[in-house]
């Protein structure tokens, strides 16, 4: 049984570990910093199908395999599949798992789905209602920025403050046994918006829902930043995460040297040309699923704070004048 | 702790209460014949808001604030969210539940996110994650028209096998402990496409994926039709509903005298011009969150099993030529 915590914790008593994680990502992310992490970098923005929409359900589709294929498990230990992404009805990961035989619970958390993926799983692992979960998102470059900005025949620029979306997934094995980190504890958290309208600065407007989600943790486990080797956003991006550590000194908590970034690991800020950093549900997933699982099993990493963050926008709401609410769900890992 | 049950099914220890229901409809769902058992009905197809998007998180909002009145809960004893609806990004429960201050889970299940939220409920709350949590889910004819179909301005003929997406929303109080039905197991569903691709015909899109989890869900547990008082699907109409009998039929079950469907409960299909029958998250969710907890209230039911059902689609993958992926998700809810 979990127990809870505060105002917003769950500890969990079984500890539900990460037998595996897997990420593919498209060629600019195999560019980039992180590459040698990487599962598979596919140079085909189509992957092979005919649409955007359908490579990003096979890249989804590719890392679940891959994922289930280093978990040594088998698709039938599998009890259920917890998945998301960014489009329009979540087709991608629909798509994606409906050969796969197995429960398929549909999230949506916009770039906050994989924290939520693995905030769900191991509720349902520690509770007995599974023993063997998938956790996975994915976001692609061109079937996101048609569908929440422009086509990319437009040829649009930029704002500053925009981020790149990933084209990517990242999937884990979660499990009741075995071998690999423990989820020990997590923090769902609670939807924020403070008034941001701008569509291209999803930073801000997923800022305070990361500062909210963090300050909360910390406070229902009585807890400070030094208490991590690292407090691991999704894709806050270089202006969300300025703020992000801005609004934390405001809160009384200084986290800037426990601070990282996906959205600013992944890329090469300086020389890709993707402004602020990477975004999208395939940011956090593949750098979680990868990079990070790969510094746990070095040792670099015993204890970390996982926060994928979310706005909770469309266009049809943006174009109506509302504010841009976010969300930030938060998983503690050890070793 | 739960068990697990042959395949896919759940069984609760806990076995959580629903501690209260409530729903608000729109006029046309008012005018049919369970108009008395819904807690209000708004006229306005606006609901006091600017657009049909708001105007549906407004409706949902509200159902959650009478469903909460209903339970004698306060909002702070309520530790989690459950909530999705058929907009794009989900908007109308994240903007529904942009100040709850409580944690979200944002479910995408397309009409089967009722259920989806009630198996995901129960199983935190069985696993101590949560104590108490909303369940909710939303829909609105003008919002999903123009979305799915075409603007309403257009006037488009509606096809003989259409539904009518419900404009309302339910949700319910779920608890570890109070008076009320309790959830004692939950099949989650998998996706299921038979390759149907007539965006006009969901019934028969869903039909498969709801034969697929009943038909789980009894040989998992060993039982036939009749150990229930009723086999309540989501939204099948009276297509998608015929359908399932006759697949059920040929998976040796036979059902149809235990069977209804919401979307054929919620309108009176002669009069009132809905061809198949009514559809939308905000269907089945308003249906059983009013009617049948009444009749469990009144004794007429002692064992049910609730099935919503989901058609994965996007009006983007249909338009690429993409069949339409179903999935439904069982409860089974014992007086």
């Amino acid at each position: 049984m979990a127990k809870r915590l505060g105002s917003q914790t769950v500890v969990f008593d079984k500890q539900p570990i990460i037998l595996s994680g897997a990420a593919i990502v498209g060629k600019k992310e195999g560019d980039g910093p992180l590459a040698r992490y990487f599962d598979d970098v596919v140079d085909d923005e189509y992957a092979g199908e005919k649409t955007f929409e359908a490579a990003e359900s096979r890249i989804l589709k590719d890392t679940f395999s891959k994922a289930l294929e280093k978990s040594g498990k088998a698709a039938a230990d599998i009890n259920v599949i917890l998945a998301g992404d960014l489009l329009n009805q979540s087709t991608a990961a629909s798509y994606a798992f409906r050969d796969a035989n197995t429960p398929f619970i549909g999230l949506f958390g916009a770039c906050s789905t994989m924290s939520e993926s693995l905030t769900i799983g191991s509720m349902l692992i520690d509770g007995g209602s599974a023993d063997y979960a998938v956790c996975a998102a994915s976001s692609h470059f061109c079937s996101a920025e048609r569908q929440f900005r422009f086509p990319l025949e437009y040829g649009s620029q930029r704002t500053p403050t925009a981020q790149w979306t990933v084209t990517g997934s990242g999937a884990v094995i979660l499990g009741k046994d075995g071998q690999g980190p423990r989820i020990v504890c997590a923090t769902p958290g609670k939807i924020i918006d403070q008034g941001i309208k701008d569509a291209n600065n999803m930073g801000a407007a997923m800022a305070p829902a990361a500062c909210d989600t963090i300050t909360s943790h910390l406070k229902d486990l009585g807890r400070s930043a030094d208490d991590y080797d690292l407090i691991l956003t999704g894709d806050l991006g270089s202006f969300g995460s300025s703020m992000l550590n801005d609004l934390m000194i405001k809160n009384g908590i200084d986290m800037k040297n426990k601070h990282k970034d996906c959205g600013t690991l992944i890329f090469d800020l300086e020389k890709q040309g993707v402004n602020c950093g990477g975004s999208g549900c395939g940011c956090s997933a593949a750098v979680f699923s990868t990079y990070i699982m790969n510094q746990f099993r070095q040792g670099a990493l015993k204890r970390i704070l996982f926060i994928a963050t979310g706005a909770l926008m469309s266009p049809t709401r943006s174009q109506q004048g509302e504010s841009i609410p976010g969300v930030a769900h938060a998983v503690c890992i050890e070793a």
